[in-house]
């Protein structure tokens, strides 16, 4: 074996070649997901398939564990904050996973969801379950084959889980749940029970699909959004990939009856963009250089969305650029209509529609939902009842059919089971740090009022984009604000508003 | 060694799969092209060139020239025109020709040529040869070098040629051009002369681009194009490209002032997409299910640009549903002032858009010039001057400025050395192939008059699309026509035309 210098040098080598393959895969999705033609679905499978069996045969190569032992004995590692140390680190924690899972594993997984993402597609538009539902089976079988290869024996739901929330747990969930859900509970009730209500019928009007993508791109490029080096473009599901150094992609959906679903979900994808254009370039490919976990992008995202879009200080801004996107329907809109229009608060049926309250009970419930169907105590077939039945418990709410119920997500399709969870994680990672950038940073409020979102997004880069993986989802909270994850910074900030809005 | 049939069913599988990794490419140069922004075109750039590194590989692996060499010896390439020929044949000459470039060479090809791409859009914006010339220079030596690996010591032109249009010459194209030249020279000469000149000035009002989108989706689908297998987007420079099976796809791009760009722009990569979209799909991956020649390629193109979509039955359909789209522009216009218009014959500067005539003087100098500079005769210093002097020798125009001149077209930057050549010989093809249709079908002018192009286009399939590689240029023009080419029957169109229009 080589010398530890050498061998560290061909790991990162290697490493930055099978990350390079494995963002080629992102094209794919990317070009999946906004551009291929339906009769191209098949084929496409089969491209990232193939591109999934090789990546995972790279990164599996015995040569990579070879690497590893050498470096890891080596004095390189010994500051666990070092470059070397974080790349080693969360290195040997994947390449112990991915040496469990044989290959033929990875590209039916590979083949699997890419059709049942397409299958998802298709059933929600035409709001039908039942072409859903073998595939849906399918994937949480293949799922839970994955998991008893990582860890046999060991519980199912935290080793997936895992893959996405280094270190979380579904115990620790649930307790986080718990002291989450009584709270808001309660303050939905004192909601409701003020018989205040937002005026939604504002957001209603007719919005040009146009102005509204004029607005999104206007609105993206103020908060930071580099347009130079990403893209916005049109999905049926938004979302937000990065394909490379220089090339951070979101997209967004426009309903012309509707202004938030468009404007806040662009703020949301912008959230998750600025953390990946604010990721280190120099370490592309490497963990040094990636995201800490899904909950701190999920931080991101959320904050920009809610904790900075949904502010008075944001539309004192913002509320004359939509005015004059939108003349007819903001025709005599009054700032407090709008600032309340845009934080109302009230049981719904779409989680990405739902308020920063009722959000977590959306979570919830799917997180229950996704244990039991992984643990086989619920069937796939009864997922639209056990849905449905959900809903009205913790939301009140029942849907009208399945697209508006169980099949409003893309999450299970693609495979992310464990995945749910890291959105209420982002929640009160937000406003955790949200708390903190406000005690650094000062009159937040002034500089949004003006337009300046460049003090909060360099607070952002410096204390958490800069870093990549360097510190762990907990480590970053206890840096950064000094306290470990607590619920209190976010139920502090929903009893204001809730106060100052519904008067409870 | 295995037997023949076990050889040939490893070396089919290999080949496909091959072919699949090569697709991933095309996904990744339709990206590029069409949704890249400017600061990952680093970042793509490696991500083709590790592709093209794999796919060298793979394709150049001793196993594939011991599989072949099995075959080649059996009774299984028998007969020449079974699929095991023709696979085994076209596979033969890739191979040999892929084994003598070192992998240095494909990884530095792609790299650069994936930059020079790049570099070109943004010289032709600001017509700023100055900016490209490095990169051309490098694309020209290092084709250099790719014809001395393949042909040591052989007409480097030839070499490159081959690539594109197998069995072609440059000797035997000086005679083709020379058999077409004067008889052009003349024609032009007559309608100079005329003092007739096309009521051009039609196209030239305002045709708003989402109504030319609209129409030419429609005007796609008319004639064929499957939309559910395919996609129509927009670019700089229009393409076609297939990216695996059930998904072909075409980009135009649209000028308010100009109704012929994207119009016969569209139907022109409509021509290409009909012939991949009638490829045999069970042969994806095989030279058996693929096209027969760049030449053959562009014949389709430009059948349905040219002898469909500017003859006078076609607009007999289409001139209503032009003057639906654009009602304003199109107020008053004759049948006949519009027929004229789109059939202007005009020396101009964009090969693109130059006429059916005097197009092949574009090709011609383009020819010349390539050679010049592969051969080091012209420096690539030397060629906008060199150009311009061409362009007022054969058409009489001078470019007012690069961008409408020497930096017009993409090829070069991409490596298309020998690829405008093909451009003639598809016209040649198109007009030959077009006489016979006629005959076949019998009043084809009634038939498109009516809207119904499915006889031509049920022909194109049964005696071009279906048969893939399994004939070549030559052959299936001997097959179809009986016939050698020939460039009568493109003469024979022309003067028809010139005479009814012009009067000459």
């Amino acid at each position: 074996m080589s010398n530890p210098t050498d061998a560290y040098a061909e790991l990162i080598k290697t490493l930055r070649e099978i990350s390079l393959l494995g963002s080629i895969g992102s094209v794919l999705h990317w070009d999946e997901r906004t551009v291929r033609p339906p009769a191209g679905a098949e084929h496409r499978a089969s491209q990232l398939a193939l591109l999934a069996t090789m990546t995972h045969a790279r990164f599996t190569s015995p040569r990579i564990g070879e690497l590893l032992a050498t470096v890891e004995q080596s004095e390189l590692v010994k500051s666990p904050a070092s470059d070397a140390a974080v790349n080693v680190h969360h290195t040997r924690r994947a390449y112990d996973r991915a040496t469990k899972l044989p290959p033929s594993l990875v590209e039916e997984m590979s083949k699997t969801t890419s059709l049942a993402e397409n299958a998802w597609e298709g059933a929600k538009k035409s709001s039908d379950f039942k072409s859903f539902a073998p595939w849906l089976e399918k994937v949480f079988e293949l799922k839970r084959q994955e998991a008893d290869c990582v860890r046999p024996g060991k519980n199912r739901y935290d080793t997936l889980l895992d893959e996405y929330e280094p270190g979380e747990t579904s115990a620790n969930l649930r307790v986080v749940f718990e002291s989450l859900r009584g709270p808001l509970v309660e303050l939905v009730g004192k909601i409701t029970a003020s018989g205040k209500k937002a005026p939604t019928e504002i957001l209603e009007r007719h919005y040009p699909a146009d102005a509204q993508e004029k607005l999104a791109r206007e609105t993206a490029a103020a908060v930071g959004f580099d347009f130079d080096a990403g893209v916005l473009a049109r999905s049926v599901h938004p979302f937000c990939t990065s394909l490379g150094v220089g090339d951070t992609r979101m997209t967004t959906r426009y309903d012309e009856n509707y202004f938030g679903d468009a404007f806040f979900g662009t703020l949301h994808e912008t959230g998750h963009s600025l953390y990946d254009q604010g990721l280190p370039a120099e370490h592309f490919g490497l963990p040094r250089g990636e995201a800490v976990s899904l909950g701190i992008h999920e931080s991101q995202s959320r904050m920009w969305e809610n904790l900075v879009g949904r502010s008075r200080s944001f539309w004192k801004h913002f509320l004359q650029k939509a005015k004059a996107a939108f003349p007819q329907a903001t025709a005599g809109v009054s700032d407090d209509d709008w600032y309340f229009a845009v934080n109302d608060i009230r049981p719904s049926l779409i989680r990405t529609e739902a308020d920063e309250a009722t959000y977590n009970l959306h979570v919830l419930m799917r997180f229950e939902l996704e244990q039991a169907i992984l643990n086989q105590e619920l069937s796939v077939a009864d997922l639209p009842a056990e849905w449905n039945a959900r809903m009205k418990k913790y939301l009140g709410v029942t849907p009208p059919d399945d697209a508006r119920g169980c099949l409003q997500d893309v999450h299970w399709s693609g495979g992310g089971i464990g995945y749910f969870p890291t959105y209420t994680l982002g929640n009160l990672y937000a406003a955790q740090f949200f708390e903190q950038a406000r005690k650094d940073l000062g009159d937040l409020d002034a500089m949004f009022a003006k337009g300046d979102f460049a003090p909060l997004l360099g607070w952002l880069r410096r204390n958490i984009h800069t870093h990549g993986k360097t510190y762990s989802a907990g480590e970053l909270a206890k840096r950064i604000t000094g306290k470990p994850l607590s619920p209190e910074p976010l139920l502090t900030h929903l009893r204001q508003k809730a106060g100052e809005l519904y008067g409870v």
